[in-house]
């Protein structure tokens, strides 16, 4: 079951409340309502999309009262049309108002990512390849964004740079050699971490294979190149595109047999899914 | 002169070097690299846009290894084409790509959300209205996305929900009417305070502007109505507008003749502008 | 209604009550009582005054044990006579008594406060004048100082400096005059941000109305100067009074037709209101 | 001699210029000065006191710019007159501005209660007794007090529960007396824990003293009553006295003979020492 | 009674739950585990020993998931047998699995503590010397270990440097004597704080005790000299001996008379107590 | 390269300093050492072992006075026999005494973790084995513990459960079986993450392999087993061998041809080596 733990988030949810709430509070909603001011209101989405986030959003209530009661339509992972009411939220109407810029900004950026995502993964089914996030991720969220990725039905590449091996082009001609780098990589980490080297040529190729990747990264190929490295590896490595891929491009890239396709904008640029706050009562 | 206070953003750099890290740090440089290793790279423009957040880059080099040498040739607010050279960075290797991409990540960002600014501030070149954002931003990195913004020549709305007022249409709903929610605010908040009100239909504006608010924000107004209203308003008012302005739609907005255009995905979904880092030795 | 989020004291108290326990928690407590002892006790005011900060010392003794049961008889903003009772707190013994210095103090210096406050406003009844705070306020209690000034019937000046424009006199210095100081802060800031600023002199005053400032700040002028000054404003800017105010000089400046009087001593020199627990078994 | 570590302090320095910029930073200061603007300023004494605090003050202005340069005139524990320079600081404008009050209500916060204190101490000078504070702080703010109160010439109580042991009369009535409640302290603690015991007649006292304290407190009683306390304990533990004292009833009870004589106020209620902060340019 | 209070460890189970979830969380279980599965766990100890930190384990538990169940079989300061159930634990699979380890890191270190501390006092058992721990703890977990020490049924020396005074020989060397440093100390501290001094030959003793020190601490000395040392003592001073003790060289130093027998490696370098976790379903 | 970021190490060092200085500081060391007192001082082996932790100890001493000089002489990694200098330190004699037990403390530490593994690494000298660690670290400090095993010439196994996959015997009964646990991780991690799978019996084994782990966990297995184990996997996995192994066991285990041999008490319950602080003045 793909899921976050709430050890993970809520401290970045209680950092958001704060950033909203400032040292004043909600100025507007502690002015104009009573303070017993009950509200009925639903969280619905302004267009199609997938939903992540909603336990994060649902944080946000809580943490600003505990006594809000949240009910759950769509949980994370389920697809929403536009219009459709993804949660009913009822309670204190101040803590409510307070709360509502923040959960909505998580949910929608979640959702976003999730969209994007899944939007990928559509594109690529019948092939092998799975749809994977990157390291460009916004700074400070890289746990929940990754989590969106995997709610979207993509997979997630290393967390950092503490996790696995990724050999890029600058670390090979540093190290004066695709072998010294591979070797030297081999002989310093544990035997749980998994070694990926970036690959810009087919020739490169062939010398990285004798030492045994657990993955090669082909950087920016065209898709026949990409088709030709795929011969070449023979699944001897676990083989992941990247490069400006994009919504119109994807399908010839998975089409090529690779196994990853490695997408930067899933996290750096994806739009927001755009998810409103209504009054019900 | 626009600025922001490395106490402000220090700790979100930190945090994201962190999550970067990890608990075993550079797995690969560390393997491959030599201890004394030195480089020289820069950073340059994969597209044309502006520079926002680079002292938020020598920031995540700096804590990384102070002993890193930048040379800043484009600082925040300059206009960057496509190739150009951003900054130089020379010193440890391992330092320099221990940082890469936390210093790209914050920088990408930040550039991205002024360069769609100035965009806008471009579009509206002529027109008293000035570009701003709103509360839709990242959580926990609004300081700084705001600061983008005003980078790329825009203006901030208010921080949060405990520096101004802004009653919307909920608020007006519950306390049963424009005129007691104004009242309630007045008799409530600090002489410092600015109050802004939502205003939806042209008939809600005259009761509105009878209790002398500092702002009013025309929601999802065409622009003949928006013109109605500024008429109507003749000053007594700030002018905002807002409600799905996009590049496109931007100018007759401005052109109806209000103050302030606010737009949303100016931080929640503006795309990243691409910058990379490329070694020079 | 004016209140404060747990989310913005609740790290406050938890810092003071790790602050007084040490690394050795109640060692009096722990050693003489027995685990399982009930207590009954109350909190009782040992002189008159305006009771602020009731939910915090509450937070307190939940803090350090959830299931301590309080009974709070006198809520924020009420007066209190030397002798009644605040609250009564009933549970575990050894609970209460680790919390009791940390609850009381909280609850005396918000008091204080909140008692100072009214005693100003009190004194000013039948003229318009608000009294308010300022930013001398205890390092890193800002934002509960001020509530306890609005808890006390007064109103809250900016929160700190990003938030509302105060134009000093050396600000004005520097930039060579009013009109530049002004015309800069127009240029910069966001239409949310009041601008207030500073008047020493009734020469200056006529200048700095033709850039009309939101308020200004009338400082440390003597009564039939700042009638002077009310009278040459004529309702075109907020008038805020400041400067060594007293409990014994506050009524002639409210009497000079001034708007706000603001007043540092509130928070940084308020006397804390004496309260104390006594247990009632 | 007396010092704090600035890692005791500088975080609680970090925080309150937090507080104060907000996510806005310096809005004047920033709109108005030009960025390369430089400032000579000297911090002078409003009025007659003892300085504390001007390294907090310092570490204000140095998080906020390291470059700027401070020589201090009146080190804590100094005596400073009304008008007195007690620093000059010079560098940056902007950054001089923007740390101002942050450094000015430090140094005015811990010069109040350093130079209440050094009232005290004057007030008993060829006594015996030593003026000591309680844990009647500020919360968040104890270190930093208990400093001033030193710099005064005081000397402090406990830090707080878990360094020494105070037995009261809530503990006592719980135990079932004082033998049960001193001996179940001794069997817990540890050997460098002192032990004192609160007094309020002076048939306890006896009791008492048969179980050897490190200390007795004395509460609220007339000089008299301590006269003839100092003469029963004739040695046998250190003689706090504490309750109600002030500066017009210190000397009697210093002349009763005790040792130590707590006051409350000085942390809680001490009003600030006024210090302002002047341009010389 | 002796305890510790959540507020105190609770910070300390949350860090070491979060290094061990990483970013992703734990994937195996996620991964494997039915998102509803149920399931019943013992932890039972895998030697015999002295329990110590159970409450710190079920923190571990709720933290991840409030809702488990946990029913303590046998509370802190319990021996228990190897194979014996310690507590059991029911609720969600994942939620138990994602816990475990970080339960019995707590759980082992402590109790490991508490065993060592147990096996030291047993070794003294009709000697009036008490078992201490010292301040070679491990850094950031003083508090707990502390504690485990006295679940242990042994005796805390002073918590920190800040907390009571321990005149090294260092200290004498630059003071320039016994008498110099002691006379300094008595000058500066407060009233509730113990003085004590270490002494490293007889010849020292005698000076040292002229000044009254409310503890010495024998350092290094052998049986016979302690000896000697307790009688020239001969109570004005609590008297300490450490250095090299073991569980084969300890009960020579109890029997030498002394009140206090300290160890470093009760903290440093006791092993940790086997404590495993088995599944019942 | 093996080392590890100031970055992740400063900040336990300051929690540990902290921890020690208390709210009071070093209180003998104020109040008995001059001001501008200088001081050399050595750190010093007290029994032969290899070094650890080095540049956190300098951390300590810098964290506490920055101008303190510090010469290394035997970095990380470097044998030390008894007697032999490790490190001099020179300068305030004040900073020197407060930073020296918060230093010392993880000096010892991690130099006893790195002591005992590189005592493991010699004794499987010339068998292919390499030593790891586990995840039963000392919570909230598993990145440095894990750094001193890398320092010994040991191998880190997996950070957390947030890095890599480790199926057990009671995920394996909760899927019901081998194969569907397998396949469910497959399905659900990304291509970065390695899977080890615990393998009780040689039956298992035959049926994990046929899903391809990346490694096998060999747990509690006779040597004669772990040598059929390895025949049958025939280079397949990589063969982890774990359980009760000692420095008299651990040949034997090398001796039957695993890849990885792993010990949790490298970690939890190696000694600290004895590191002294003398002065030279």
């Amino acid at each position: 079951m793909n899921s976050i733990s709430p050890l993970i988030f809520e401290p970045l949810v209680r950092t958001a409340l704060l950033e909203d709430l400032g040292q004043g509070g909600d100025l507007t909603t502690n002015a104009v309502l009573p303070k017993d001011q009950h509200a009925m209101v639903v969280l619905a989405a302004r267009q199609d999309g997938i939903i992540a986030g909603i336990t994060l959003a649902c944080c946000a209530f809580h943490l600003v009262d505990p006594s809000i009661k949240i009910d759950v339509l769509l949980p994370d992972g389920q697809r929403v049309s536009k219009g459709q009411l993804i949660a009913t939220v009822s309670g204190s109407a101040i803590g409510i108002l307070a709360a509502e810029r923040t959960a909505l900004n998580f949910l929608g950026q979640l959702s976003g990512i999730a969209t994007a995502t899944a939007g990928l993964v559509d594109a690529v089914k019948g092939y092998r390849a799975r749809i994977s996030c990157t390291r460009k991720t916004t700074p400070g969220l890289r746990a929940i964004e990754k989590y969106a990725v995997r709610v979207g039905g993509g997979s997630n590449h290393r967390f950092g740079l503490g996790d696995a091996i990724l050999i890029k082009d600058n670390h090979i001609a540093i190290a004066g050699g695709i072998e010294t780098a591979m070797l030297r990589v081999r002989a310093s980490v544990g035997h749980m971490v998994k070694m990926e080297i970036e690959i810009d040529t087919l020739d490169q190729l062939e010398e990285a294979l004798r030492f045994r990747p657990d993955a090669v990264l082909l950087d920016n190929m065209a898709p026949e190149d990409l088709r030709k490295a795929v011969e070449m590896i023979a699944g001897r490595a676990i083989i992941e595109a990247s490069g400006g891929v994009t919504l119109e491009t994807v399908t010839p890239v998975a089409a090529a047999g690779v196994d990853i396709i490695s997408v930067g904008w899933l996290t750096h640029s994806a739009p927001v899914l755009d998810i409103g706050m209504d009054f019900r009562w």
